[in-house]
């Protein structure tokens, strides 16, 4: 085999492989948003992707671990755009943050996968504890790390709840008039107490 | 028959009555606790209650009837206990709704009705509108009320946002340290946030 052969099979591989997960992803992305972590099964993922059971475990392993790679590509967008948001100046960190979580909640797009982890975190431990480990050691660690404060961590987590609960009567439980007042009118609210938990005394 | 034996048979009849509904409303918090809504029937709590499907429905009605009736009775505390919460002076009612709240949830007897509401909101969209009625126009409604301003309600909300936040984080997800940190070093810092946007500028 030449060289430019076995790059173009390697290449043909690659992407058959990658087409072939992409679509076993974008299915259990589907079933988990629609029915719940406890109610999908990797036999249902694999059906409704066309494949053997055997190559969804092939590909992800576990249940869990399937639910983890849809979770992650799902929140990716929450995992990887606040570099802006964490580096920034810290005496707007709280706006920023607050701006963007509801940036990512306001667009539809993003919002429906988003509803389905919070569901399925509510409802499940594994859920939970994948929930716990991307979007608060990623994304709410980086924020503290900035921080250099012993209370870091908790700073976060107080200003997260704020954001969290906001997002729960919102989008979630949709309480009036809370769900419908424009969305400036919340930020202008909620980014000083962000800030507030952050950089407070 | 004598007015004293007709005393007695109401008395017995109701009570009897009393006890039966009494009975089939405890199943069904403990089958809606343990199931979730979704999985809940009115044929598996009558089932558990030893009685007929008919009646539980004489009772409470339909499925979603029952499950007001056993949220309502799990509430039971955070919908009545605070009229010495909503009622005191304004300049510290945040300190006294975020005492209460967590101390509603610090305690494992009322936590265990009160995730199962939680759980089934997030869920459900029968369940949410229960919980948006009860604990909302109830419990906030009353506070919104005593703050006599145009946007009493949002300011109410936002409050709760914080509170339903650090629940969610604290009780439900349980991320750490926000998970295991003394209750006070909390509320010390959430009552003065609640505070501000109850009465704030």
């Amino acid at each position: 085999m030449t060289e430019a052969a076995a790059r173009r099979r390697g290449r043909r591989t690659r992407t058959e492989s990658a087409s072939t997960r992409d679509r076993i992803l974008a299915v259990a992305r589907e079933e988990f948003s629609a029915r719940g972590y406890e109610k999908t099964s990797v036999r249902g993922v694999a059906k409704a992707a066309g494949v053997d059971p055997a190559l969804v475990h092939h590909y992800f392993g576990t249940k869990d671990q399937i639910f983890e790679a849809a979770v992650e590509d799902a929140v990716a967008p929450v995992l990887h755009a606040p570099d802006a948001v964490a580096d920034g100046p810290l005496d707007d960190v709280g706006e920023r943050l607050t701006r963007f979580m509801f940036g990512v909640w306001e667009n539809p797009v993003t919002r429906t996968p988003l509803l389905a982890i919070v569901r399925s975190a509510v409802d499940n431990e594994a859920a939970a504890s994948v929930f716990r480990r991307l979007v608060v050691s990623q994304l709410l660690g980086r924020v503290a790390g900035r921080l250099g404060r012993p209370d870091g961590e908790l700073r976060v987590e107080l200003a997260a709840a704020q954001l969290v609960g906001c997002a729960m009567l919102r989008y979630v439980i949709q309480v009036e008039p809370l769900a419908s007042v424009d969305v400036e009118q919340i930020i202008a609210r909620v980014a000083p107490v962000v800030q507030g938990h952050l950089t407070g005394p």
